[in-house]
């Protein structure tokens, strides 16, 4: 992750909201071998890097482990919490809802968590769409349910408004479940309610089923993405082999990062290309991506094409603008109509008969209830959120790195997004899988 | 099945290629009580409408009943078939084939069983694509797979040809695995072999996802669809859910016939709207669609909408008509995109908001392996056409009627298909579900 | 059915409360081709047997065609009913009871339906389990899960308790949801209001997941039974294989009847050997069992076995005769243990190693919500079971007869049970397929 | 892992058969930015421990990266390499075949690969089951399918015969896919053939559905499992919730770790009690397990139980030595069976009707195809290990730190399981989750 040279420890230093004087009334202990549970230290932390060169030094970076404190900021029987989702479906967020209802009531002994309708719209009082009282008994069967209970909406609110309004509700913690663009909005909330030195604790939930959430391996509902898409991956190849020269052409979710492309890919080994958009995309020339789908199924009369919704998009711009009136609204920036359309101009052009098939999957697969990998995933955010927001950490979300747990300040975490690196393994697994770089 | 009142006995009188004079080598008796399957006497028939008000007459009409003869026309040594698959893809099209090639060789003796390439255009012998020869090996594992491993095209060739080419190879016996236009293509195979007087039995085995084969109750792969179309629906129901007003779209395979569409709404318990070709489509006016859809969301603010591909059409080839220009060819036709484009249209001039999420999940069904109840669907298509074939039944193919397998001559089979009848059960029970009519 | 010689057309006439006076609230018609739904005319019925053999006479034997009724006995507002659901779990119970509180409160317009807790032990007020109210708020979700909202138990309670409690609560219509003994205990009490001249319409819907009940060519939850038992098989086999002479031994439910047993074997196409309740299981001598299972794996190295739970019963209880001692309760009965222990011992003597995996998959089975093709089913069977309760009948239960669904009298479904006929096309495609008979 | 005090950076120094002089053939970079994947540097390491307390020193020990080397030590077109499964079946091992093959084949042109037939018994010639040659067609298909395809078996075989036969075979690489058993038989032929100076190189993959192997995050196949299991506990949860006090008693994998039981517990969400091979299991007293279902079931009248394989082994031990006359070999051990029986006693004598479901999936489990994150992980550990086996790397297994892929002396890696730490978030997380230690 390039952007890493930039950062500074400070950068890495989580915001709290003072001193901790409560006892945390969790069974844990601080005492390693006694069978229970334990604390984590205020002071533990985990290096950035851990990977070094024999003989160098190490890379002195370093997060806030997250889990459960000793001593915590807020008293549980006077603090009210709040849960809001955003953006869009992502598979595990009832879950979320779910644990974090469970871990601030049964275990603090927190007396009512409001859930907030329709995402950050439902903080503006204006729109009219009052926060529900989450109990045990309500949100006990959601979790094998997809979608969001709370429903969910795009864009933030006004930050003053926004605090006005919990405030008044008497919330003292805010979890944010939502994407960069959520998170930036927590940011914002968070920050307002710093400067009013109010006791408003805002601890995002990193929900991205694109992946593209910075300190963060893994967030959940990828892995379940990633299943369906091979299972789409497949139903393509399937397809492609049944006609003389068929393409089956498979269109994922990934805005800016690769990451569900690329694992469906490898997962499937079915693809034999996969096209994303931290690459450059060229259709035309011998070496271009026509020319060599011409070579493939030359060779092996089918094909299976991944393509992520965000990659060729300069191209695409330049496209749209040249036929802009021939094509609608719906084909602005769609990668897949538009590469379905060239690879049958090309073959027609070459007078070769082809048949694409084409997939766009992107809702069937975030509307899914969460696998049970994922279900984990959901289990691990939701408490380490609570546990934060609990210890009075505020402006920060809960990252997953080398598979632990971190606080990550949402100043670092949000604005860039993750993409996915061309050099790395992940990569050279797909090229080395499909074998795309030597048609 | 109103056509029905067009047909006469002799309408349902199954050719065959002569006298049966070979001794059946399977392993069953005549004799009910000794423990042995029965052979199915020449004379069984079942009556065509078993339902009756009482004190009148019972419809004369009967169908020749399927199973195996005791007698049969050809010598398996002697005796070389084919397959072929043609058309689109549906589940269980593999099962179909492994089963034949079983049957055909563990049971009956038969030597060599071709399969034939890509449709009718492997029986051109101008297109270049030889048969390939079907081994108990190479089908062992197939059964679990989607697609067919014969490949598939759509159109017939020329009957002419057609039959040089599969006497020239020697074949006496041509299954051919196909909706209404591959069995009107095997019609006129059957008939070209029989003015030649040439030993080819020609026996269909209906496949349609659609549903929509005359004498057919039900055929392979139409539970599979209608399995995974309540998936998509109940996802369908999540997304609309998860935001104000929002419409779950689905647009279910169904050219011609409602089938998938009405089974999987009543399937799944979740659509609110199912539009089917069998009726008309009427979008504008305090009646139509739109305003029954307005008043929906003013009450529960979701929806979810199934649409048959083919509902609506009339209207379609109107609105195409009047903006040919401005849309492109894939939108000919496409009743989803359409119905998306109108409500997004009325509703913004509504100026209520509403998120319509468009499903369109065909290949994604097609694709499919066959699920167990149509993998037994398979299983008992496959052997009734190959005692029909060894007993030299041609020109027919097997249906299924009132649960039983019968002989449907092509001539009554093809042609006209198989409706949704809107008095009936079925859609009386659509109507009951979704008390769309209601609005 | 060979039990079916011993009918009268008498034993199939229908039981009812009395003259139907109420005019129907359904929005159906009478007059074909006016695309609404027909009512079903009180004089329709379909024969027993369609099948006939060209010359001879059909079978006169006809039943009482379901659907619903222009003129019905009860009077929608004052009706009160109530739905009971008995016995082990079935795929499709809260299917069945959300249908029929759909169809009684938003159709038909019946104000109150009681659920009944715990099978008929919620019948008997000693027993301390009051019912419960449902509407469909309360079933709108229920549909997707397994098991049943209501609770069932086993056995009946006394008819004349059950009548007073039901007379007492107001009840008007008692739907039945079970196998033989509760269709049994639910004659006893329609039988016990018919003797009182009470108002009481008693209507079964049969649940077996055995598909053992008479005139019911399939019933909800065996298509989704037969698929998860497929997906075991499956299993085994690769378990099978996995290592030199491995034998996947596969118990599948089936008490008196080997349905299941039978079409997962044919739908799997993976098992060797099928071992059903309806024939004798011979383990020894050279045509036995145990011999054919060693000249298979001297063929192939691997073996699956499918057996029903109640194969080879005779055998056992002598086998637990003689070794009373050593054996458990558990072990009572239970023939796929014995079958693994046989399998051991017999190999062990021979010297030749085997690896047995048993497989005991019942309870997964029976928990998993309903497949579509069952979700189908259990709408029609619901939807047709209120419509003859409104009507009146009683003393019934709702048969699906070559497809269609129908009225049996209780006396004529219950007690005898169905069986596979050995001679069917069902066993000779198993034959078929495993060749289980040629080793 | 407590183990990790007694490790010297020293026992983490892996093995090689001396320095790699030939040029990797793959298409990667030493340079960063070129948008070219980049070869791993030889004195690539991992911290072992990136987890540290502010103020204090870093734990220095360190493993080496794995991954693709500039230089290597076999020349591909000489090498011969082989694969070897061993021990029970786990999701994922054909996809870890089928990689290795493509990763020797095609990316570095190794010419031959052999597959071992049955585990280390097709290592010994005496056995007489001689290796197949594994090529990309053969392999091409079969990482959708459970089980191996070169059959497995359980146990070692005499080094010194195996390196013979290798050496005899010409066999220069040697990748052994395998739980701690099948380590350690890779670790005495690796120790032989460097003891002879053969250029033998041993890499093993770990296999364990319990994912017990030390310095292995994850493994494949574990995902698989605990997502299968989790749909168990949901079965069993409608068993359980179907009658008055019903308990659904789930065993699940894990003879000395809990790993499976608590993640499936956690991704269930349904589970009240979790028991595990860790922690002691007291089933009488006030404050045992017995009591503690008692006073949940007066509570709620159902509940759900998940026990690993290996709990409670130690009373079992005693239990079974007291009543070894009455239970055969199966029930040695079986801690599921013991527990139904204990629980149906324990509440006969409570006079209280409990009805206990029991489920025991560990074959249907480990039967199953990988599911997508399993394939991925398949994906990294095959390609790593092919990578380590070309650069001459040997005695070592390839593992799975903090998320990266490292390589690990077979002297750390075997000999002492990981085992679940009862004082870990994960485990804190199941009691915070099922509160099985407040009843």
């Amino acid at each position: 992750m390039a952007a890493s040279s930039a950062l500074q420890q400070s950068d890495l230093e989580v915001a709290s909201l003072g001193p901790c004087r409560v006892k945390s009334p969790l069974n844990l202990s601080t005492t390693p071998g006694d069978h229970r549970g334990d604390f984590v230290h205020a002071n533990a932390r985990m290096i950035y890097e851990p990977r070094f060169r024999a003989g160098c030094e190490l890379n002195p970076l370093s997060l806030e482990h997250a889990g459960a404190r000793q001593q915590i900021f807020f008293e549980p029987a006077k603090t009210k919490a709040a849960i809001v989702t955003c953006g869009g479906l992502c598979p595990g967020i009832n879950n979320v809802i779910r644990t974090c209802v469970f871990e601030l009531m049964y275990n603090y002994g927190v007396r009512e968590v409001l859930g907030i309708r329709f995402g950050f719209e439902g903080l503006n009082p204006r729109v009219g769409r009052p926060p529900i009282s989450l109990t045990p008994e309500l949100v006990e069967d959601i979790h094998h349910k997809g979608g969001t209970i709370l429903g969910t909406s795009r864009g933030p609110q006004e930050a003053k408004c926004t605090v006005d309004f919990l405030l008044d509700q008497g919330v003292n913690i805010l979890l944010t479940v939502g994407g960069d663009g959520t998170q930036r909005g927590a940011r914002a909330i968070a920050e307002e309610a710093l400067k009013r030195r109010s006791p408003l604790a805002v601890v995002g939930i990193p929900k991205t089923i694109d992946n593209d959430i910075r300190f963060c391996f893994m967030t959940f509902g990828f892995a379940t993405a990633v299943g369906e898409a091979e299972t789409v991956i497949d139903r393509a190849h399937v397809e492609a082999k049944a006609v003389y020269n068929g393409v089956g052409l498979v269109k994922l979710m990934g805005r800016e990062a690769g990451f569900i492309a690329a694992s469906a890919t490898l997962a499937s080994g079915e693809a034999n290309f996969c096209l994303i958009p931290e690459l450059p995309l060229e259709l035309d020339g011998d070496g271009g991506f026509l020319a060599k789908l011409k070579r493939r199924l030359a060779a092996r009369e089918h094909a299976v094409v991944v393509v992520a919704e965000g990659a060729g998009q300069t191209m695409l711009a330049q496209a749209e603008g040249e036929a802009c009136d021939a094509s609608g609204n719906r084909r602005l920036g769609d990668i897949g109509y538009y590469l379905k359309g060239r690879i049958e101009a090309f073959f027609k052009a070459e007078q070769t008969p082809v048949s694409v098939k084409y997939f766009d999957p992107s809702y069937y697969i975030r509307s899914l209830p969460a696998a049970a990998v994922d279900s984990l995933l959901c289990e691990r955010f939701a408490r380490a959120a609570v546990h934060a927001a609990m210890a009075g950490k505020t402006d920060m979300l809960v990252g997953l790195w080398h598979n632990h747990l971190v606080h990550v300040p949402l100043t670092a975490a949000t604005g860039v997004k993750k993409q996915l690196d061309p050099e790395s393994e992940l990569w050279t697994s797909v090229l080395a899988l499909t074998g795309q770089d030597k048609w």
